[in-house]
């Protein structure tokens, strides 16, 4: 298909190179002496009005002619218009191939000034200034601190999503640890031993893998606050990705510092290794009951996709607890202790619960709800997007489902109507072991479109094994702080005449 | 109350003497010589336009002007009209007093005929013939196979459903097994050893007892079929009922015979000793993994709320499988067997699954869904009913709500709006223990009539720990076999002028 693609290309150049003066007139530029242009200069040039430059090393190109060509789709090129492709094509290596340059450097109009080709550096007294260069792809909902999400039509390109496209969700500035140093705290119950672990120590127990994927009660807020005004970081579909995940399990630990499973009231605490201003770390907890079952697999996680763990993402140590929400999987884990009641963190009893949607900030009394551990059947669309033209005739629409609690999705149902028919999409995505399904499912439908219609309302919904559904709209579990938002999700597209 | 109420019958009694001349006829005529009436012109009699009559013993009474004093409410004694009051009082000990006696005595108005004194016999070559006697208040759905649900006002009146009223459901003749020669028969695997296991056997076993709520997957599928036809039987909201259940742990079973978790496809398959004309038995089965867990809970139960198992309720020994469809927990238990894959009975294989509510009979592929295990988060009003005219100014609103999988129920939502504003009930029942909350809650909310509404849309929805909620409306849920019903569920009544 690339080689396919490739002759199209050259053909389609030629003959716009006649039409398109300012591209011409650029390479003609470029050939004679390059031109110079700053970082801001190619930032300003990221839609088709201002045309679409891009960067590669030192070297700038105008792809305007190029996006609506672009294999993967103009929406991929898209996400790099304005900036440096490199964070792109570190993700999908189908761009190491020399003829892709080739492809490229007939777009070139100059270079980049000299003091733009190094990384651009944070002032020191900025206590962000030491988190870590993110990927210009992730939509920053947050920039201090750091929460972003992938956009939706990379989210589902991959079913492990790559790292530094995995949504970030952080609270406090990202700890710069050594790995040399590092020290995992594991208080032992009376009888029992605390355990002071090094790296290489945790790297003793036996390493157990799986991949699963982690949820931000927050994903889809947006959609809350539509209904009515909700606090919180105003997250899209993207607030969700699937990893790879491995470390030593959190029961074998728990066991050799001695605890037993005894007392079900009973809580495993966490605390990072991160702090606010006033020295207090973030922490969570999970009930030991799920924290010494073997086969609910809970992670002392060092490595996410083969990779040590992204500093974003907690390195060197972080806790992954496959089915619960991201809330609990706590990064740059610092201590672990087995406490009688749960965490009395501000994120485990004042925030991350639930509440009827006719309790307001007046009338809220945290302690009514349990903290949410588990989450409910969750489904979206990540293509078409809302508001995009469709073509008549076909129509592709993709997606994710997932489940909590190890719960398999079992089926997604896909309307084009608002939800008055249905049709099943189909599954992708890795075999599961029974109430161990940790991990989404992609999915995808190839729908007709109804002949004659302008618009489609398209619609899916999910059903797990526990035969839960999504609710049908999101005003009736709208609640104050916009999490679980899990009604089913609309995408409103019109169809091209 | 029941003195102060007593006070106020007596006196309302002497009142409606002088205006009641048939009541007063008749209790004249009983004075001189008692009349006699047979159970078919009892029956005749069960409305106030027929008069209500019941009897009890061979005595029969004219309750007319009782019904509205009745203390537990009209429609408790209206479900004994035409009939006897021997089953309601069997289950209410506050009957069993002597002025109860006393004020019913006034009401006499002749004798039983006494061949109506002696219960009726069905005839010996009907298959069905041998089916035990059932409690009159039952709301019959089908009489061969019985099935049969509690009134929704007795059904949420006890947090413990009494035996007499626990929804039955049968797929075949009831067998009458004789318990001295019972045998569970358990299959041992290759290098174990089957068990032929007596009653006594069971016994030896450590005894075991949970409080567990049973569905049935057609609950509430009256509501399915409004939306469109769907087969099965006409269940309303009371295919649902709690039991305390005591038996042996079925992992206790199945480790003497020898049996441990290896393989999680594999699966434990049931069969019971009702058998239809070709012999062919009912059966079904859960995965393995749930069996062996003692922290699941799965009982082979002997008991019943202290009881020995109904006839109807499987005796002597059903399994008892918690937060799981009741269609899992085999009655009238013969064999026990461990299997790579799931059972191959029809009621596993060919039914108790949900499919989307594009799937017709025409193009429904039943190896296409997975059979239904765990049931999703469920809840319904009982009171008042719909269609029922309330009193202005405070209402009383009852109801159930339960999860599968042991997951608590956690809030119940009431609407008095049809869903646009909501109020949160209180929840009664028992504490649960995290995880294996395999029991209903029941519900109430005392809630201000709206001045001026003439009539009220009741509403209500139940989230559980996992934060699943009930979706909205009923028809996107709807499925050809009308399982899984458990949209918000709505009741409409008027408001009294």
């Amino acid at each position: 298909m690339l080689l396919l693609h490739r002759a199209v290309v050259l053909g389609l150049r030629q003959a716009c190179r006649l039409k398109c003066t300012h591209s011409r007139l650029c390479i003609q530029a470029a050939q004679d002496s390059p031109h110079i242009y700053t970082k801001e200069e190619v930032k300003s040039h990221s839609s088709p009005e201002t045309r679409i430059w891009v960067t590669l090393g030192s070297e700038v190109f105008d792809v305007t002619e190029f996006v609506d060509l672009h294999p993967g789709g103009p929406s991929k090129l898209m996400l790099a218009a304005g900036g440096p492709l490199e964070p792109f094509w570190a993700l999908y290596a189908v761009h190491n191939q020399s003829h892709v340059r080739e492809i490229l450097a007939q777009y070139k109009i100059g270079e980049l000034s000299p003091e733009d080709q190094a990384p651009s550096t944070l002032k020191s007294s900025d206590p962000f200034a030491d988190d870590p260069i993110r990927h210009p792809a992730l939509k920053v909902n947050s920039q201090r601190p750091f929460n972003a999400e992938p956009p939706p039509e990379l989210l589902t390109e991959n079913y492990i999503t790559p790292n530094p496209l995995f949504f970030t969700r952080n609270h406090l500035p990202v700890p710069n640890l050594d790995p040399d140093t590092y020290r995992l705290h594991i208080i032992g119950p009376p009888g029992g031993q605390s355990l002071s672990l090094s790296l290489s120590d945790l790297h003793q127990f036996p390493k157990h893998e799986i991949t699963a994927t982690l949820q931000c009660a927050g994903n889809r807020r947006s959609e809350m606050n539509q209904v009515k005004e909700v606090r919180g970081l105003e997250w899209s579909t993207g607030a969700i990705s699937t990893a790879r995940w491995a470390g030593a399990r959190l029961c074998d630990v728990l066991a050799k510092a001695g605890h037993q499973l005894r007392d079900t009231e009973a809580h495993v605490c966490f605390e990072g290794l991160d702090s606010d201003p006033t020295g207090t770390a973030y922490g969570a907890s999970i009930p030991l009951a799920r924290a010494m079952d073997p086969e609910a697999e809970v992670l002392l996680a060092y490595e996410m996709n083969g990779q040590p763990l992204p500093r974003d993402h907690g390195f060197p140590v972080r806790v992954v607890v496959p089915g619960v929400v991201g809330a609990r999987h706590v990064k740059w884990l610092g201590k672990v202790s087995v406490e009688p009641e749960e965490s009395y963190s501000h994120w485990q009893r004042r925030d991350y619960k639930g509440f009827s949607p006719s309790v307001d900030w007046d009338s809220v009394d945290f302690d009514s709800a349990p903290s949410i551990q588990e989450l409910p059947v969750q489904s979206a669309i990540t293509e078409p997007k809302d508001g995009e033209i469709v073509e008549s005739g076909e129509v592709t629409i993709k997606g994710y489902a997932w489940s909590g609690g190890g719960r398999a999705v079992i089926r997604v149902d896909v309307s084009l109507d608002g939800g008055l028919t249905w049709q099943v999409a189909e599954l992708d995505g890795e075999k599961q072991c029974p109430q161990k399904a940790w991990a989404w499912r992609l999915w995808r439908l190839q729908a007709t479109v109804p002949p004659g219609k302008k618009e489609l309302n398209i619609v899916c919904k999910a059903v797990d094994d526990s035969y839960n559904v999504q609710p049908d709209t999101v005003a009736p579990i709208w609640n104050l702080r916009g999490v679980l938002s899990n009604a089913w999700h609309r995408v409103h597209v019109h169809v091209a005449p």
